[in-house]
């Protein structure tokens, strides 16, 4: 049975994934001029199939993604794009750029945001926020690139790790998204995907769709 | 069980709705530079549906939809944007404009395509090319409108009709999309699919794209 | 008799039909640089209506007009937008996005302004300005459709009874332009004014400006 | 009584007072995308007063203008923007850029073109036309200058003079723009026309659709 | 001999004629990058003759001119726009747009500065000013209209007038532009200069910077 | 005494000196539309020069330069761009181009015009247009630098002697604007004038027009 | 000992790595404007090293490479982008297209040139031009991705294995440009280069810069 | 032996050869989105040599030039640009635009700074910033002249002997680059480079980077 209740809001955050050209300063799913104000990526399209299979709940979905965001980032405008708009359900995707950085960036020590800083930036989001929503969601950082001893996929499974570790301390949801992608990835090579191996494409956005509307209870026949 | 067997190619003409921005001067599903030339409605959403339940069939998924294409400019440009490109199998949806035009043009006579011509059209259109396709199939045109007594609606079901008809007489499959607007109509209003009442937008195309891939015998579970 | 005197100034101010494309901050019926400030809309006609046909006034019209805004907004900017510029006359015409918002939006609560609310706005416009002008006007919102048990029609009957009670009792007058829309749609589909059904296009402008005129009282012969 | 019948077609042409930026190859007044193809100028508010007075007629009205055009392109292009369109109305405003460049670009020489060569032209035009539209009408070229003994004035007076001869001649209807004009600059100095005194701009053009209306006998109230 | 000495610098400041698209917030004779910061007017023509034929002076040339300011808009700005630069010599051409916007945009009031008005903004402009540079000068505003019964050249003569009385009584230096201009138009229809009679345009800019350097003395062979 | 006689047309051809931004296909000096076709350098002052004090002549200026044209470029387009327009008087200022790319892209041996192929291709111009117009006129390249020994400004030397002799031994006139450069850099540095030291700017544009001028037998005050 | 001799000139072709933004039609190391027009990739490196090092030399370089071109694209220009320029020393660098297509387009399989096809492609190409030019070179594709295990590495590996073998078989120099790669993939991330892995960026045109002109004997210290 | 050490940071700031287009508020070299936000010139091409041959180190690379900048403008900007920025090795090269403008805009003298200036504002950012990183370096501004008795050249000159003396009486490093372009003008004209003998184009940014990596003890081989 589908989680969210009639007339429920829910925001997601995050970087580039979730972000994906939505509007600003906030991705609404209403529609005056027919823009789609939620980007072009997974947020849109979960926003589609709760609107075509669930129209009577009225779902209220808003994105406050924005490209290129780490942890830290999330961190500093937490108050704005999180906590003032009140949702009753929050989704966080947040952490590849915590570490890509370190790999196409070495020396721009700065921009780097290591283990530890990582899982401090989740619980105060986790601190702060958990105890004023109906539930908070998080997905973890994933990277489509099938080779484990690739120095980043490895990263990145550290860092996933963290995720889930933290949100297992706080017993809060935490949607693992790497193991949906490595099994999509043994029928096609991850440039089908998306050229940088992060961004999820039209492919790697229905898988994450596909995998958090399972999670959340869609009960209904797609086709 | 699903019609298309692997590595055979698809193509999908029509008018706008087909369209949807996809590139020129045909809309393909390969991805150099990323950017997805099928444009961004039910063709697009179709593909991705195709590529991440039968990721193995490998299809070849091509757009030639022109947006404001009545069903004599399809005729016109049907060498080049049909024949020439050998599909598998053929898709088309076409009318909306034929009539669209007497309601929102009624000076431009020679914009109007009646009943009469639209009936040769299709016709002209199977008996070209049936027999040089796996298979053939037409999508009716239809009108995000309820209320059967208004003019447009009620003159898009004689198209709709005209469509079906001709497609019985020749023993093609003919696939009515007015049904599944009119079911989901009543959860919301028209202006929420879309203000004009015959683009899908996101919601409608997924509405199209379901309504496709049920006929085609999609039969793995989605979420 | 025209009801407005020589050298007086007359404020239009509402939504997008009110806007069309104005000059900011305000719209203006001065030609520096010949680039017409007022927009394209029933504003624009009017104020070339009485230019041409009444010279000798000298009229000052001016439009602040916003698109997309619902009598809640109006009712934020009505200091610098309506107050400050302190006209002789005042014409308001909003509602429509107050409601439309209900059915392409319903999932975004917090845009929707619902009766209640749309009633005590106009109250407060009224109760502010009435006695700073030598006469306040309300035009009625309209929906370009003669279905009268279309939801949405029937909701904007409901907002126009609002209006022209509220006007009614604080006895401001109140012009309904609904009537002349639909006498309109007996000879024309809603499509040939405009595609969304709320827009005027220059058809409902023109539609507009003579229902408008023809109750200030305009008497020269137009062709 | 109106002059056109039911479903008969009016084509105008001309120069930029006929153009104001309408669409290519032809301005239509139909509305596919609705933005409005007829350019913004008398054309525009001519059809908006035959379609919002008269809508049961249908008329088809059209705009092949170009900006700049002297009647000596006019006839360049009078195959393929006159005679290959076949309207049952032709109406033809040509004449003020054949005496301006002799004004505003006295050394290009061979941009003039002389009274005798304008005579020509407005032969040919009637001579290849006349016997294939319902009726053919001219518009007088005018300048918004009350000064008769204004250079440009005065010469403009000769050419005006020419076109209403040369149709007399051949028993052609002529329409004098000129005296609305000079009427109306009772009231006004030329600069709230327009800054260059030619382009007509909203006022102008309600004066030429006035104008023109009336004696096509144009004979419901506007207002 | 030319009034300006060594190293002095000189500003010009007004309305569009001075303006010219010059570059903000100053337009100077540098060239950091060879782009003309001057503006394309009579102020780069008066500071191209000053180089060529003086080079040796290394005079700073300013221009502070904004397209559509009245005298009253020139006083709101003196301070930043004149008084902080503190030039050697100060040009002032200010007053068409003044009674323009009386003829332009009758309706709208608030943007006429009346006679009086225009006086003792010029009387301000004095009395701040003279005693902190070398010398302030005025321009006349001037109407490329031979015709003097004409409403608005009628109306450049009386601000014409009052421009040189109020520099008379002031003992300020004015220079006439009326009568180099019409001079000209001995030879040439307005609309030669240009078609709205107020911007000179090339041939304008020459008559303003020819009767400028005449008077200041300008005293070497230029052809 | 000016050589131009009343009504005749001069045509100037060239390279990015002369060109200056030109209108296509050919820069006139008539403005509809008030743009001034003719570019921005000293084809342009030439223009208001003449039209400023010689008013009555109404000569005809027009304008063929091209930016990068060597001799041979300009050899390849002189029917359409010289013959074609069949001027009274012909002036051609080439060659620099023909030389510059020798410094600037010593290894494209393809873009060096040397001094052979220079020399003929002018003998060809002369050869083949002389005898078509009242007088041809050729203006020597310069390089604005005062440094006789610097190689680009002793090659522009040669190239310099080159076109002088070449016009020597066909009796047509030859203006060496070298000289006039050379005077005016004893004032200022060469990046006064231009940072590349071949365009003229304003500057060298004034010097320019002032050699050729005083050639033509100008004969008037300027100030 | 460098190969190149004075005066020679060296032709670039291949795909989107040569390309690099290079100027249409071709990219030639000249500089007439100062725009680069060889790109901003490896050949703009190699010309730029070449320049700083052997001035003396003015070797002439150009770059026909075309993003996107597989070995049948660049066979289909070859007349034009590389025969008909002439160049004493042909560098080809291209394969990467034909295989990448096969794994980010898996449908559209008439983009994937097959091993045989890419095989036979460069015999053509070496078939006409070896004996027309000094010496032609082949780099091989590379593909920036350590893990020989991924397909498409191992893939690249094949291509690679036949551009060496091809070249061997006909006695053409080919230098092969994975190692380079590889060598550098032991201190960072591919992602460093390019989040594609394919394009080189700034790092990867150095290293393909350097590996080229080693083995073309560059023998002059660099720092 | 390289003087930089692992995991150290280097800032470059300075005028427009600095800066060549990099990105705001401070050009790294970090790479999301694999724009290079170093700019173009020679900061970039040291970067590049620092990551190809000492990729171990992973240096931080910073630059903050502004075009245009004199070092009066460094000096207003050096806290926020230099100081906050907490550089460990600081590299700064000004004074090309202190002079400039004494010769391309002799007029604007507030834009000049003489020679004692300068050397002060050399002195403040020594004073200032030496004790806070690990080593400060200067870079001489250089003239692309070989002309020693150019104006221009002969006060570069004069500007960096000031910089060399300045530096030598603080003891800090400082480079002359003039040595290093005059040796390559050995070979090619000035306008190979540059055409305003400023701008040091891809050539000269060759000479520049390799000029400053000997100093620094740049010491693998390149090629």
């Amino acid at each position: 049975m589908l989680l969210f209740e009639k007339d429920t809001s829910i925001l997601f955050t995050g970087d580039s994934v979730t972000d994906a050209g939505r509007a600003h300063p906030v991705g609404e799913n209403g529609i005056p001029g027919m823009a789609n104000s939620l980007g072009d990526g997974y947020v849109n399209l979960i926003d589609t199939f709760l609107n075509v299979y669930y129209p009577e709940l009225a779902l209220q979905v808003r994105n406050t993604g924005i490209s290129g965001n780490s942890s830290r980032d999330l961190i500093a405008r937490w108050q704005q794009d999180v906590i003032d708009l009140a949702p009753d359900y929050l989704v966080v995707m947040i952490g590849i750029n915590d570490l890509w950085r370190r790999f196409d960036s070495p020396g721009v020590r700065n921009w780097h945001v290591l283990e530890e800083e990582y899982a401090q930036n989740l619980r105060k989001m986790i601190a702060v926020s958990r105890d004023n929503v109906k539930e908070m969601i998080f997905l973890t950082p994933y990277f489509i690139e099938p080779n484990t001893v690739d120095a980043m996929r490895a990263m990145t499974d550290n860092y996933r790790a963290i995720c889930k570790k933290v949100c297992a301390e706080a017993g809060v949801r935490c949607i693992d998204l790497q193991q949906a992608f490595d099994d999509y990835l043994q029928y096609r090579h991850p440039c089908y995907i998306m050229w940088d191996r992060v961004h999820p494409g039209r492919i790697g956005s229905m898988i994450i769709a596909r995998t958090f509307l399972k999670e959340m209870g869609f009960d209904r026949p797609v086709i």
